[in-house]
């Protein structure tokens, strides 16, 4: 029987299913970043973000990463409690138990885990967290970003960047080239967005990806049914009339939530009465809804296409051409920057889960045999906060560990997932991410992908709980497979057994002896029954590997027959049509299905955390707000502010902003009549690094000179008009800090500085 | 009547139809760069692009702009034909003609300057136009872009990039985003992509953005039904057999075919018996086509939306946010780089006619009453090659003139279209657009957008004809008032009427006498008419404009009644019901609704351009091809090459590559085992800039040096290891020209230079 779940519950588990390739057992669909965890609001208000604190991670680390000892006492039988539940799943699945028992030990072991991961993080200091109803205040305020269409009255789950979020996001994906393309030399493509339906059959979207709802009868309002469904229980359990043993059967359902079929979901929603909570109408029986905007493609109407749901399927479509641009060698990397979209049933939680967003993937095709990275010493020596599978079902906490320890303790799989763990940790901290809210939470046995070897998430703490923005798996071969499968392409690199014999760019091929397996089919037999189809079916058989031949051969021995599906048919074959045949071949080139090692970066998930990372209220001014960002990313690397709008200040401004223009640095000319100390206050608002201020010094004492001030300590230098660019420009590239051009030019505390306090 | 035309004849042309907002008259839909005259290709057969000729645009300026006499000859009588119809229409106009007849004479007007220019192209230098067979199949070859989803089967009109290609549009992008968004602080936002219907229904694109296609009854194949007639036609009239009246009529039909209404174009179906160019079987009527594709956002089903035709749209919902940004103030732009989608009936020419395409759009917003750019004066000296509408209707070639000159004479009509022109052409031949194949069109009035006071059309000269890059067009307040009338908020700017009086910061607000035209409401007998909806009626009343109202007014009085459209609905509205008050009005602020001047470029025909520009073959070597990119946007500035595989070479690689990344210079290393020589032409045919050899000296002389070639000479210099990390930087950003470099360095003619005619 078809198992059915959600989607967000059937990308992390290991499905049940038959598939569309002849590859067993199939996931559903790719794991993919956009569904993590659901978030999990903190159960206290939230609370100010004054200066930060001595950093949580620091502080662990020098404490031996022991916690306070009351917390300890509050966590232990919460910790006791998820390692218990971890042991019986161990025991169950020694043991064989079966498959229905195991999956509701494993739905009760993620519950224990989010009991103890919740109480946790409501033990660790409230400071550390945001005000999130002030920060989102800025961000519409100053049009950061905000909703799309509101002059017509909105379309939820769609954003529309202003100048300032733009800018940051063209720079927080600069800097991912940067770092990611530039200097691991991979080859950035850009796909289409438009996908014609038989791609994603066959990567599983068509079919699986989807959520269930309920509709409300009268006004057709939808819901998603897990989501209401659990409201609705927690809102019955809250009732102090609730029996206790009714609670407890309520709970088991909430914890079971993702297990359920489409049929047993309807039965629950009979059972507890479940209304629509705006109308107090009747719902329908749940149904499946697939995430992917639907449309047609070409005039005649018979050509049924979606919007990608990711980019990464455009790299693998793409794979014999890039291997060929690589000159056919293994390792190399793709990747794709570029808009996704997937039709939420009920958007929320701002850029956290939207309908369109953009992403970065990355497709890492190493040779299976050689999965080791040459550069992994590079990032061997950095101190991580992992939090392991194990130590996930055993309730434990994260731990920082040096990342060569991770995987040397086999911890993480191997140097190519633990090289790209390490530069996904350099990229993020670069970028804002607060690398005492940064983990890397290993996915455990029963929420990863079968074909996948290890799978780990980066997560930042953020108001939502622990939320995850980059995703970075090591898939095997499996993508590969599927397409080759499906469009008879071989997606394979070949290897050529080389041994150099001399320097003269000659090389000689040594053969080698393999063992092959292959179907052999009876061409009699098979015309004899399938007729025309009969090509069809040994075109299928040719491309098979060997581990579907080894399945296959024993449902054959024990059945008598197998069943294969090609082109949308399927055909039932006896032993009469098809035998296996096992030989030794001698080759000189041996082909290689490539793994892929996939980091998969969401964008806006990143730009959130980073909002929520940088977000600051000035001590003694609950007023004033400022993004403390880092200049790499900073939408404005500097202010040039006039001190008032005398005319004299005016070629100053236009000099500065011709040589920054001229520096490539980008800058904000705020020449209006406000006091200066309120027009810096508005450029820190939006995270403008630097700020120069033309006064009356300026104009009347040569060398001409102008004030530089630093957003997040407010300290000002004075120097020379005419250094200022360059300064500028290599305080943003971080050539120089920002103590050092203290060191180099002099202070100043003149009268800008108390006018700082004046607002208007 | 409704007049129903194809979407690329409606918009170019001043439509007649009602609309769907009280704007009267009103185009169909926005004008865009998506839709330029159909490509002509050469009647002459392609050639080789050897070495460039001396430039025709060097030498028609040197020549005064004369031509070679006998190709004037040729030319006199098709010049005369276009300035006799020319003349004819300002006739037709100035005596008040039936529209209909003006429509005519300006289809064969039209008709007769397609001629001229079509024999001006191809008298001109053959060896001046590219091999384009040869080119594109060096753009696939190395997967510089490719059809999307070729491996299955692919799909028409979608391509994705490969690694040169998408390096390629980043790189043109980010030159955009430095010589717009930076260097006139322009306000770059990033809107969705999925749309709402209601938002394209108010800018006309619902109802209007289609063209007709014809259906094989049998197998459903779709054409578009004026290309499809037109070529059925130009076969019939090459048939000798075809008598001369039967061919004048055809040629008649051909030219008024963008002209023809959908009963007139079934008719012409039906007489001239056309059939499936494919099967031969029976086509159906003509039927409209809409372009968009068309979606369902959310899972209720009820919301249809629309992937956007173009990126403007945006903006203009953005307006109010953007103005705040700036503080209220006025001239500002704002930009928008993003994806753009039309669903055509038959996508070809490559990059030109495609499904999925990038866009770049600029909406700088200026108060009516100020159209003076400041910065004017900074191309005022451009000297550029205008083909003005003047030129056009009276058979002139297109000239070169003084940008300054052109705005003074008033051929362009205003400075801040003239400084859109300057930059645009600044932008377009620094990114590898070649200036003597760059004209800026200007649109006749009758394909002007009525409410536009000037369009000027960037086009280039390829093997496809002039085609259209990038239109800059004066929209004035259009578009705003569409969405503000749909919506009803209003998207005006306030101008306080200032008088300062001290710098003091303060500002004095005086007081202003306006004439005000209202519509006068009588509540009563609305009330009495339309119940509830009387109150839709009059807010729609309280917000037109003075234009429409006094159009109204006048039908008021001929008709003694007016019809009114609003939220779907139609109201009657008599006498008795509304009246136009007019009276004066005290304003202290004045609200402006602003023009808008619209760049839009599209980056896949500029991409398509600088191909073709630049494709080049070696002179003496017709297998070698390169492409000439300048190196500000070439996908790699520099290659690095060692001589061989010999192990010594390596870490010389290595330092280089590390310090090369640290510069943030792109590059490619190759060291595969061709020759030297074998792999400089690789690396040239993607056109990558410079070339770094590592050689025997490189390795056993101190100081360490290598050789530096420059791709379009070949020549080579040679200079130490640490410098040249520094020197290729230099040459990638345009700070020293290669002759500068070669000033500076020993010129290096050793044994690498011969290896490079050795083939492999």
């Amino acid at each position: 029987m078809l198992l059915r779940r959600t989607a967000s519950a059937l990308l992390r588990t290991r499905p049940e299913i038959l598939s569309v390739c002849p590859v067993s057992p199939v996931p559903f669909v790719r794991r993919s970043v956009y569904y993590p965890p659901k978030p999990r609001p903190f159960s206290t208000s939230v609370c100010l973000c004054k200066k930060r604190q001595k950093s949580l991670w620091l502080q662990r680390a020098e404490e031996g990463q022991t916690m306070d000892g009351n917390i300890e006492e509050i966590l232990a039988p919460l910790r006791l409690a998820v390692k218990e539940q971890g042991d019986l799943v161990r025991t169950l699945k020694q043991e064989g138990a079966p498959e229905v028992d195991i999956t509701k030990a494993v739905a009760e072991l993620k519950a224990r885990k989010r009991a103890f991961e919740s109480k946790e993080l409501s033990l660790q200091p409230k400071d550390d967290i945001v005000d999130r109803a002030k920060m989102e205040d800025t961000l519409k305020r100053r049009f950061v970003y905000d909703q799309a269409f509101a002059i017509y009255g909105g379309v939820s789950g769609l954003y529309d960047f202003g100048p300032v979020g733009c800018a940051l996001k063209n720079n927080v994906l600069q800097a991912w080239r940067q770092h990611f393309i530039q200097e691991e030399q991979i080859l950035e493509i850009d796909c289409t967005m438009l996908t014609p339906e038989p791609v994603l059959k066959t990567s599983g979207h068509v079919d699986k990806f989807a959520d269930y709802m309920v509709k409300d009868v009268k006004n057709g309002e939808c819901f998603r049914a897990d989501h209401l469904l659990k409201a609705h229980l927690q809102k019955l359990m809250s009732d102090k009339k609730c029996a206790a043993e009714k609670k407890v059967e309520m709970e088991n359902v909430v914890t079971q939530m993702d297990n359920y079929t489409q049929q047993e979901l309807t039965d629950l929603f009979v059972k507890y009465n479940v209304k629509s909570p705006t109308t107090g109408n009747d719902l329908s029986a749940p149904i499946s809804f697939n995430l992917m905007f639907q449309t047609s493609i070409g005039p005649g109407g018979n050509m049924t296409g979606y919007l990608r749901p990711e980019t990464a399927q455009g790299i693998f479509l793409n794979f014999k051409r890039l291997l060929e641009f690589n000159q056919g060698k293994l390792p190399f990397a793709a990747a794709q920057i570029g808009n996704s979209f997937r039709n939420e049933i009920s958007p929320r939680s701002g850029l956290i889960r939207v309908r369109e967003f953009t992403m970065a993937e990355i497709e890492h095709f190493v040779d299976p045999n050689e999965k080791v990275h040459p550069k992994f010493p590079n990032v061997a020596d950095l101190d991580i906060m992992l939090y392991s599978s194990k130590a996930q079902t055993s309730g434990q906490s994260a731990q920082i560990m040096r990342l060569g320890d991770a995987v040397e303790q086999g911890v993480i799989n191997n140097t190519v997932l633990g090289y790209f763990i390490g530069r996904i940790y350099l990229y993020l901290t670069k970028v804002g991410v607060a690398k005492d809210k940064l983990r890397f939470r290993q996915h455990m046995d029963n929420e990863m992908a079968h074909y996948a070897c290890d799978c780990w998430d980066a997560e930042t703490k953020t108001s939502y709980g622990w939320i995850e923005i980059v995703g970075c798996a090591d898939r095997s071969c499996y993508d590969l497979q599927c397409h080759a499968r499906a469009t008879k392409v071989p997606l394979v690199a070949e290897k050529p057994l080389k041994e150099p014999i001399s320097l003269k760019f000659s090389l000689t091929y040594t053969h080698k002896t393999v063992n092959v397996v292959q179907f052999e089919p009876n061409k009699g037999a098979l015309g004899k029954t399938y007729k025309k189809d009969a090509k069809l079916v040994m075109e299928f058989l040719s491309i098979c590997d060997e581990r579907f031949i080894t399945e296959q051969e024993k449902l054959l021995n024990e059945n008598g027959e197998i069943t294969i599906e090609t082109e949308g048919k399927a055909f039932k074959l006896t032993k009469d049509m098809v035998s296996v045949k096992r030989q030794q071949k001698t080759l000189h080139v041996e082909e290689v299905v490539p793994n892929v090692i996939e980091p998969s970066f969401g964008i806006g998930r990143i730009m959130h955390t980073i909002f929520e990372h940088t977000f600051h209220v000035r001590e003694g001014d609950e007023q004033r707000t400022f993004f403390s960002f880092p200049a790499t990313v900073s939408p404005y690397k500097c202010s040039i502010l006039p001190l008032s709008v005398n005319q004299e200040f005016i070629p100053f401004v236009k000099q500065l902003s011709e040589a920054m223009t001229k520096n490539g640095v980008s800058h904000k000319v705020d020449d209006s009549s406000g006091s200066i100390g309120r027009r810096y206050a508005r450029t820190d608002e939006i995270g403008v690094s630097f700020g120069i201020t033309i006064d009356f010094d300026t104009v009347n004492k040569t060398p001409h000179t102008a004030t530089l001030r630093d957003r997040d300590s407010m300290r000002q230098i004075r120097a020379e008009i005419s250094e200022l660019p360059d300064i500028v420009r290599d305080l943003a590239n971080g050539t120089i800090t920002w103590a050092e051009a203290e060191s180099k030019y002099p202070l100043f505390e003149g009268q800008e500085t108390g006018k700082l306090t004046v607002e208007e």
